[in-house]
């Protein structure tokens, strides 16, 4: 079998890209770390880790990280019906990768309840698609959020619903830069909102109702899904947003829909192919709270 | 003289890290864009750009880029005066990095500033203290928000105040967890959230209060300024937020403070320094915003 402890310390590194942090979190010392990789990589007759900065995991290491991962889950079901077991923190703990808008809508209480029914510590991370993809590859997280639908090798891969992405601006924006409706020309003198420098939503939103291409029309660039929301409601840019994100808005008031153009993107989970009823449970939260928030696609 | 065709090119493709986007942004074909960056590297006689993925630039390059971005800047307060020199879009561009904390809170008002008073498209990045110090180096920001005092080789610095941290938990969190006070054994038996795998502000805030080191209490990970003060709402963890991002929880009653301590960060504005009318406005907006919301040190 595994020796586990020289296990442990090769995949703690890979995961936290460090032998410092995985030294921290193990509370061990660095050389006991270093010590222990060493002696896995002399055992394999390979290397796990390249000594790069920041520090790469080798294939070898990539799978080991993910054997390692998978073994730790299992280990989480056995400890609910063995909890004695457990000597440290009575809590499993689950990686997921999580796209920016998910996050800051239908997701939101996706964390609660893996902690509330299943006990779990929640790490998340959000990256863009292709990242994301990357660590579910890894086994750096244990299922994904994705606007992507090809499927990982080992994984599954469900769709989630549609995320439904709408025109929003401030009444005095518009009075002022749509005075004459929501034209290609009055959207070339006014500027939208992007998340990041290319923000392949806006631009396909704008190339398919308004045949503009990037570059035509200018933009602010604010790469925080609450700040995006603030930048439109101080009316300073029009944005293209998910409909659950301008709800309190355009409530309020604060914002309004100078154009009903939507645009519908399916959203996908995926998550490791293995057999164990915790993934199971884990799945039904997340299934469950995307139907009850984003619209079904084929419905 | 330089001949400026070129060196926007190469600038844009640095910038962007791709020709693709560099080609998109300025209107011309990839293979226009190769040629002219080519072309420049020629008549240096040294290259730019590593064409790796994704490209990065050599030194020659970052200089150059830097110094398309002052040039660029210089133009802005050109326009202003002989506003029909410029044939494009009317609006200047500024681009500042800054730490999701303050994006979050006591910045949210500056993009809107900048735009209203100055006409300037914003275009912010949000990364670790280290990404940003490396982009206002490398000339892709113009200034940088940040918790690091040291200065860079041709930027200024500023102290712009305090950013305090406090405790905040629900309620029912409180009375669950903390009913005996908040003390090393009940924070090792319950879950902090961390903003990154390693927070380093909730580790300082635990180790100097409470003698606890990383891996000695539970945490789940929330990568998002929003979702990290809704975790602790919901009820599944404590968590050390800036002060102004609990105020309306704290208003509210969905959150209290189960302990009075507070962490002070001092927090630094870092820009070129350069003469520049426009730049000195872009200063006295961030330090007006700055000096409204956050206390000031050594007052």
């Amino acid at each position: 079998m595994i020796d586990y402890k020289l296990l442990q310390a090769s995949a703690e590194v890979i995961r936290h890209g460090s032998f410092e942090k995985a030294a921290r979190d193990l509370g061990l010392t660095q050389s006991a770390i270093s010590q222990r990789v060493k002696l896995l990589e002399d055992r394999l007759g390979q290397p796990l880790i390249i000594r790069s900065k920041p520090i790469a995991a080798t294939d070898a290491g990539k799978r080991l990280l993910q054997h390692y991962q998978r073994v730790s889950l299992l280990e989480q079901e056995l400890y609910e019906e063995l909890p004695k077991l457990h000597s440290a923190s009575h809590f499993g703990q689950i990686a997921i990768a999580v796209n920016a808008d998910s996050l800051a809508t239908w997701f939101v209480k996706v964390p609660k309840r893996l902690f509330d029914e299943l006990d779990l510590l929640v790490h998340l991370t959000v990256d863009d698609e292709a990242l994301n993809h990357e660590a579910l590859q890894a086994g750096t997280v244990l299922g994904a959020v994705s606007l992507r639908s090809d499927p990982i090798q080992g994984c599954r891969v469900r769709p989630l619903g549609a995320m439904r992405y709408i025109m929003v601006v401030a009444p005095e924006f518009r009075d002022r830069y749509f005075a004459s409706g929501v034209t290609a020309d009055a959207l070339r003198s006014c500027p939208a909102v992007n998340f990041s420098r290319h923000d392949e939503l806006q631009n396909q939103f704008l190339n398919k109702y308004f045949g503009l291409v990037p570059g035509e029309f200018p933009a602010h660039t604010v790469p925080s899904s609450q700040g995006f929301v603030t930048v439109a409601e101080q009316g300073i840019a029009y944005a293209v947003v998910e409909e659950h994100q301008a709800a309190e808005g355009l409530r309020s008031g604060r914002l309004v829909q100078p154009c009903p153009h939507v645009i519908e993107r399916p959203l996908y989970w995926h998550h490791w192919n293995m057999q164990s009823g915790l993934l199971s449970q884990v799945n039904e939260i997340v299934l469950g709270e995307a139907r009850h928030y984003l619209p079904q696609i084929g419905n």
